[in-house]
């Protein structure tokens, strides 16, 4: 692992800690226990899961630092991935063991909340701080899992009634119209992390790429775009479609992205907002990387490159500098977090304060706050453990946001 | 269907009604809301399922009657098999929709329970008593699927702790010696049921049979006896399996019976008495129907034909007559029933009081307790509903006691 | 095995071995090597490897006579079951390993020829004998099975082009007009074999059985009646079917018997006799028992027992004796047999001097010949090298003609 | 597509075409019949496949041209990718459907020969040129996976005598001893073809890439060290593998590389040279890429970069040039190609006149010539044929050689 300066301090990360708790028992709170150790599919998790392990997370450095030793039952089923933790169970499994049972969860949690607290009242040396800001970043992270899977778990519900209801704060009007490409020269770039603040260690090192020349969107890709697509014969057309994809839209007998149903010639789609007729102005999410790929050819054009989509969203030419994601107070203005609870992605031409300094709307924000569902692949999990960090760097693609 | 007289009065439908809703409840209510809504096999079901289906079907009887129609989130997913009640929920997506919710599915039983109790303080035609009296056969079969299924979950966790923890009334110790086998006559022989109270449609009707001179056992099969047919290798021999039979103990890499560990040399096992090492005295359970079979060819005897087992069982040649299953205040003499709370097969020798004409022992009780798992076939789900009543009459053994 | 008395000498098995080999030679002398040597289905096999392993099965009885011990490639891979003869290639490998070579294959079969015939030429004992003729039989079981075969790989081909073509003797014009049902008195019945001449051990021994009185039909379903109960919507009513039934066709989109397909509103069929229109005065063949069971269920009736359709078809009530099979030179007037070379099942009506004592017609001949396709099951195939007889004696249906 | 100039004239694509044809039928002449047709993986395809299909290749080509319809039986199975040619015979089924029939596959072949002879007796233009040019690579391609497939297929027979046994022409013995690496510097590389003669359009255009400075290996890795790799635990130790290919090695049960058997201690393998211990001085091939991934884990180093392969291997840093790979009459000098005949790879050291600018031995040669079964995934195959080039760019390693 790579080590780089951290700037926050002891209390900066207790903040971040409590609020991250506490967001993910808000998300968890209006939840019967008979849900919230349903697992609807074998990518996904129960919540209960996703509550219990962050907490393991947190417990397995703690044991390392303190030698903590919680007594519940059924930790035993919330490895995920580490073979030096023994016993891993498969994921596919995890809604088979409902352990711990959600009291005993909550506990848990209850446990870790006062040992962290105490441990971040003392200096700590800057491994310590990298591992609980790490931490912190692994149960955010999980946040938006349980909410991809909540979403995956309610939608299999033929009654309206059965969904998450979660408590909106406010709705985004988009402020301006965005259209267009904007052209970004080649040359040398310099990818990955180079800031300040926590980074995974992923990110690093930063170092040298060549990029040709390139035009890229100003901004996202818009439902009422991708219904044009399908009304054109898209999901048809195998000349579209990489011959993985076709195969798989075929087997799969799939003919619009997840989620979406065609109810008397409209698109219709629950969520988080209830089941409702699909916005053609939001931007389209839920679709595979399949998907995005042929939608991208039938229009002309192709998926960025991981470098490409960097530059673009966050590159300074004149300053020289890459602009860091939104944070503080003042991030509800610049993009569209889960921390803004409006649970549906904004319109295209919103967060004009956000946009990059190449004129990209929203690659902050909605996007980074849906990128795991929008393409459908999670993102590689990056372990700090000891464990290697690239044992998942195959039949991935990248996402960024 | 064969209609018959039933001699039941509404006071005696009504004092079974109460005590099996009672014992249902009896069995649940140690559970908690997370196990009570696990399913951890396709063939089974889970417990909360159980309890809302046994509901759904008095539910539709009384619909028919007196157009019961309760408002209750989540009815859809309890119809089982019937076509004409609308959507029907495969039997493996049971664990997946936990709906009704633990806390609608007893106000479900409540509600009804206060409907059928009502029923029954008026004059009720046959028919009517016929219906009430199969739903409650009905969710008496349920608590031992129940229970089948109680097991097979619990002994998926490793920890002894998580374990289904009935309480046990009291043990019964064997009073007799009974070895060797009964030889009974051949000639004709009137299958079927021909007495009062209670049958299925599919017992009906009565009917001559042709039976071969056969010599049968006087008591079950112990677990002493197989496992000298393990150690004699009796899993590893193909001439003793039939042919489906050895190709699935070898798929799935069976060598012993469902739940049978090897620990340093001791058979042991996990069932409602704990972790403990296995009885040789008790009888054998858990065996599948290819397991049984390939026993009786290796000891170099057979097993009986269901006519061959009923007049074994029944028959009383000198009075000629069958004789009734045990009932009453003084059952727990006669055979150890799921009301005996026992939770344990009774050793070779038990109830001698229960023993047949031809001196069989335990025929009923132990096994008509322990027939579905003692086979591993659960016994095809018989409809009055007007739907046809061997609509499963195919690669299904009949298990009988 | 049970024993009994054969009364064919040296001379008449010689006469059937000849024409047995010669008939398998015909069947498959118009196969290219190409075709000869693909298994189309799991359940089927390359016809070379049929022409291989009934040669193998004279082998391992000439080794145990003989000591014979051909030098022939690939002979291990013709060992289909039985487990004292070591290395057993698993049916869906058949045709992958094709060997022997075809070229072998006739050179091994001409080395058996002669074996035989030499072995013909003394005396013989009864069990020697017995065992000749059950090679025989097994031969001709292997060529009924080939042709099932060669139906279902050259199906596959796309262009008419591609098909069996054998050379058909005459046709037969079906002489009288059959309809209705015949009553048949209930009461005891001897199943099983009695006569003279070959039998297979499972025909043995007679037993006797309780039959209630039944009614069964004359001839046998055809073609026309059968679309009825396709235009019925048979294939859409979950009512008419077994559970397994409705699932299996509804897991196969199945929605008419095997090989039809509609064009344009008419039921065409490609088979031996090249791709036509389907005849309705013809038997209606390859359909499933659970097929045979929706339509019996449909027309109110029910699938005969064996007992059943044993008695109808060979019991002479007036001589009190069951009547053989046809044979001899005269068969040809008695029933189609696939030594007829007429390859398609007759008409109703056909073979009126093969009717059996109560009327039913072609119970013997077009049936036998195409029980295994008819019903789409293959008949357990039954050992006589020691090995024992019951081994496939489960989930199969008892396929008789 | 982009274009290019090509400076073949139609007597060396004349002399190329014939030699191709004529090693295609030199490869095939020793098979029977039986084999010929035989697909033992889904992966792979039948001889008699290759052969039809590449030849069909020409015809599509002739047929666009001069309106070439050859009437051969069977053509429709010969489609493998491209829509635009109608029905495309799924992989796993080639081996399914015999045609054409051997015969007349060849009868094809020399159909096709007459006419693109000739067609190269007039002068053509540059992309009639560049097509007959891409079906000789296209039927060379195929020579390579018809050894693959060969190999593979004659590996799963028991007897030693089943076997490929082509003529070896001449060993090669290693001249030098080369061990270590060799430092490249990083900096600017233009990756892609930029010579005269052939080339695939997916190696064009030459582009710019940034490279950091590397070190690889001078020499293939050998069987003697990928021995000790695996008596190190190198396939029990699970933070030495991808995730994916950890559970493709427990699921599949390998433990070490395809067609390994130990005997006694000893590896053995089955390839052209027979049955035979495996020679510790040989490169290892047949690994697939996790296997090569992990053993460069093991070793603590990687695998390279295509853009670091290429440089390695082609990049003249002195002439600033890149060198083509060896031709002409003399190649056996250069390196082990198919037209070598050796049949095996050639020991670490051999072809010192072959070397890279870098001195890197046979990365041309041994490795052109077994990169597709080296690393066990097809190269993706490239269309020329109107159809988009990329659609199988996703979850491919890059073979390169």
């Amino acid at each position: 692992m790579i080590m780089q300066v951290y700037t926050l301090d002891n209390e900066e990360i207790k903040r971040e800690f409590i609020e991250t708790r506490r967001l993910t028992l808000e998300l968890f709170k209006q939840l019967s226990i008979e849900d919230a150790v349903m697992q609807s599919d074998s990518f996904g998790s129960p919540p209960n899961w996703h509550l219990a392990h962050t907490n393991w997370f947190y417990h397995k450095i703690l044991d390392d630092i303190v030698g903590f030793k919680p007594n519940i039952r059924g930790i035993r089923y919330l490895n995920s991935y580490y073979q030096r933790f023994g016993y891993i169970l498969p994921k596919p499994l995890r809604g088979r063991y409902p352990r711990p049972l959600v009291k005993d969860t909550l506990r848990y949690r209850r446990l870790v909340d006062k040992e962290i607290l105490a441990l971040l009242e003392k200096p700590l040396d800057e491994d310590t701080k990298y591992k609980i800001m790490l931490a912190n970043q692994h149960e955010m992270q999980h946040q938006e899992l349980m909410i991809y899977d909540l979403q995956h778990y309610f939608n299999q519900f033929i009654d309206a009634d059965d969904n998450y209801k979660p408590k909106v704060i406010k709705d985004i009007k988009p402020k301006e119209k965005v259209e267009g490409m904007v052209e970004i020269e080649g040359g040398l770039y310099n990818l990955g992390f180079n800031g300040k603040g926590f980074c995974y260690d992923n990110e690093l090192p930063e170092h040298k790429v060549y990029l040709q020349p390139y035009r890229i969107d100003k901004r996202l890709v818009t439902n009422g775009e991708f219904i044009k697509f399908i009304e054109d014969g898209g999901y048809e057309d195998p000349s579209l479609w990489l011959d993985d994809g076709w195969h798989f839209i075929k087997e799969n007998n799939i003919k619009a992205p997840l989620y979406w149903q065609n109810i008397d010639g409209k698109w219709m789609k629950k969520d988080f907002r209830g089941f409702r007729e699909i916005d053609k102005d939001e931007p389209v999410v839920n679709v595979s990387y399949y998907e995005a790929d042929a939608y991208a050819r039938w229009i002309g054009k192709r998926l960025p490159t991981e470098a490409e989509w960097e530059k673009a969203a966050s590159w300074d030419e004149e300053e020289g500098v890459k602009r860091l994601y939104p944070w503080g107070d003042q991030f509800r203005d610049n993009a569209n977090l889960l921390e803004s609870f409006i649970w549906k992605p904004s319109k295209a031409g919103s967060y004009p304060k956000g946009k990059s300094y190449y004129g990209c709307y929203q690659m902050i924000g909605d996007v980074w706050e849906w990128t795991s569902s929008e393409y459908r692949l999670y993102p590689g999990f990056k372990s700090l453990f000891e464990e290697y960090n690239d044992k998942w760097a195959i039949n991935q693609k990248v996402l960024r946001g």
